[in-house]
């Protein structure tokens, strides 16, 4: 089983999964799924491919090259979720200066074909103060808008994902102050599959 | 010709359709179109193909078995669409526990190829009134939040059916007390084909 | 490299790309964009094909031919991005009697490869008052809504057609007040491809 995690930097993803899995093995004595990087693992496949020595390096390889990392990434997942449910967390769209970029693409899609899309949302304000922790700084109005487009563009994205796919696409709003009753929502959902 | 009239539950869209083919009836003597429900095709499928007793049992099916039924479906639909003009009753996307699930997933578009698809939108208002009658009981607010959801996501994804197939998408607004002027506006749509 | 350039009519599209090449050109000694309308690209392999002698023309011709000559468009298009950078003034979607079409199905996106798609928007105020000066005469707030749907399609299109390219998406705003500031802001975003 194949579920794709995604939201914007600062939606708190990262840490409602791994209470949605603790949760999940508190009940069940262990949990089923595995959390995997999607960036770690094209990572992993530019440095048996390229010998790049950091990420920033794959940016600099020939588009062709990028898009096939990005291909591989994505089988290479597919064939560990035949054995086992696996939770990829990655992005819908990516920020970078020449815009919005997606972060499944068609070609990471054929390859991947997942199950279900779990988008996490939270408020621009929230988001905001969670990037403050990570030292960010940037005019608040600004950003907050920004976020919105972000996160409107993301669920835009996730329906043609969607369609190519036929993943089912969740929502989840991930509010500061009920992150275990959010979490113990999304462990229901991942039970379901 | 082949047209896909979409709707969320309690949008009004089946009872618009009838109206609308009334109006084109009196104005010309008899209506070009037939009105087809995609789900009416595909358990009949699945009966031939795999001896289903109730639509249920779809759902208990091998996916991949599923998805051959919504394809061939759309098949037998695009078939009977050459020699006479069709209105599918269908959705954009339907609601499950998982998640919002596409109607239209690019196998059953690439064998549909609609000329035009038709959103039928509500306010969440008059939906929730309508789904009463159908004896719906949930916390209201909840509920129209989550059609207004439901229907913006319906949006986004008519746009992705429409990339894959250049289907014309057109939204039509059905206010409560206005389901004549409505259905004459849908009916020179429908002329327009 | 090839930058698609979008927006509604109104939207300052035509006049913004102008003047950021200007700024370019400025600062550069030369700009290294030709602006080139899809459009125009369309007729052109209209008249080669089937002779025809004015746009309107096209749309006579079969949904077949109509899609070919879409195709063979994009095609001659990419071809010409290959020895200099090309930006192709055209529209996400275009209204019509029957609802929105896409711009840039699939069939188009498959030859074309974009690797910018940029979207100009504008409030529908302005966009209505630009409108005026070109003799457009309609009721203001049923036609301010229209843009403001239209402006939203287009986004939601633009992600679906991001999914099948990998194109990158930017939104730029353009109000009346900043056209200067604005292009700068275009320009800059030129400069990265």
């Amino acid at each position: 089983m194949l579920v794709v995690l995604t939201g914007i930097p600062g939606s708190g993803k990262t840490t409602l999964a791994k209470r949605a899995l603790e949760i999940l093995k508190e009940e069940e004595g262990k949990s089923q799924y595995e959390i995997l990087n999607y960036g770690d693992i094209a990572f992993e496949i530019a440095k048996e491919r390229d010998n790049v020595q950091n990420r920033d390096e794959i940016r600099k390889l020939k588009l062709s090259e990028q898009k096939e990392i990005q291909r591989l990434a994505a089988k290479r997942i597919a064939n560990a979720s035949k054995d086992k449910s696996v939770i990829i967390d990655t992005h819908c769209t990516i920020s970078t200066p020449k815009g919005y970029i997606p972060g499944l693409p068609e070609w990471v899609l054929r390859e991947l074909q997942p199950d279900l899309m779990i988008i996490i949302e939270a408020s621009p304000e929230e988001i905001v103060k969670r990037r403050k922790k990570d030292e960010t700084r940037e005019r608040d109005d600004e950003i907050k808008s920004e976020i919105k487009l972000h996160q409107e563009l993301n669920r835009f994205i996730a329906m043609s994902y969607s369609t190519l796919t036929g993943a089912a696409v969740k929502i989840i709003k991930n509010p500061e102050d009920k992150i275990d009753e959010t979490a113990r929502k999304l462990a229901e959902i991942l039970k379901l599959n």
